[in-house]
């Protein structure tokens, strides 16, 4: 029987993604022996976070600067936009240090199922971007599953008309990739696109 | 690229049991896109623990009074006294509801790979509150591992000259358990431990 504090920590840590009563039990019990070194700081930082943190007006990304680190870096051509679903994936990119444009965050796919339609994501403040004319190319950086796939093509579609050049990921084997484990999908896909060496 | 304070909550968070860096940035970007009926909420609850949640002196549980809610319950048997590793299993327990009189929290259990003597343990706090002669029985409530069973006989040792009445949680086949799927030690052990019906 623990008390009604720790119940209501334990109920609050176990909506987070990836835990669940249990481990929300075992992480409270890890912070409340390691009161001075751990639990002080994380709550420091979690307030740090929550009080800092906003979501750039221009690009949807979340930093502490506004507009954010990636919109104010005079060096990054901000004629190259990447539409990505969400932040997870923006940091996702950033890590791998592959691209220096700037980026577009949707704020999710196009869902039936969940009913999202056009209306609940940043696609007519993309359009409104592509149509100031200071977009050369818009890279659909979009998950490959279905919902992807359909938003990536209702986007190509409202951008018709603007002639601004469209891009997508390629798709192929991943690095590292052994063959014998891929799907079929993405085997087929890599054959259709392969390219001489 | 994420700022500093975000990395700074990730890095804390990611050293908690069952998270991992991954996880950790899932988490915060959930955080972040639930500040109102989440993010303080949590953080208000984390504080409240940190600030209000102390050891019992007599038995080593956690709570927010002290004595803890189950020394300090009149209705408790305090003469039998259950042994747990940690408060964890002390909370498994109260759980189940299946005990009614007082707790001893031993810190851990023996291990030599680890470095845990005797002297790391709760043991010595143990022998003083049998030899006070409050207590008509210790139950041991040990993992049924090797460090928890040498833990066990290391406890049993000490206290046999007192003369209380020592005993351990039986072992066999738990409740729902499938013979087909349990480990031969277990089964070996419910064989010998058979009774009548």
């Amino acid at each position: 029987m623990s008390s009604s504090e720790i119940e209501q920590a334990i109920a609050l840590l176990s909506k987070l993604p990836t835990l669940g009563p249990r481990s929300a039990r075992r992480a409270i019990l890890f912070l409340l022996t390691k009161k001075q070194t751990h639990f002080a700081p994380l709550i420091e930082a979690l307030k740090n976070v929550h009080d800092n943190i906003k979501t750039c007006p221009e690009c949807g990304n979340m930093d502490t600067s506004v507009p954010c680190a990636v919109c104010s870096d005079v060096l990054r051509q901000k004629s190259l936009v990447c539409v990505v679903q969400d932040v997870a994936d923006l940091w996702a990119l950033e890590r791998a240090g592959a691209f220096k444009g700037v980026y577009h965050v949707l704020g999710g796919v196009l869902s039936a199922l969940d009913g999202i339609g056009p209306d609940e994501l940043e696609i007519d403040s993309l359009v409104r971007k592509v149509e100031t004319g200071a977009v050369s190319e818009v890279i659909l950086a979009l998950p490959a599953t279905v919902e992807g796939q359909t938003t990536a093509h209702y986007i190509s579609d409202r951008l018709a008309d603007s002639g601004v050049k469209i891009s997508a990921l390629s798709r192929g084997v991943p690095v590292g990739g052994e063959l014998d484990y891929l799907d079929d999908g993405t085997l087929q896909m890599a054959f259709k696109a392969r390219r001489e060496v």
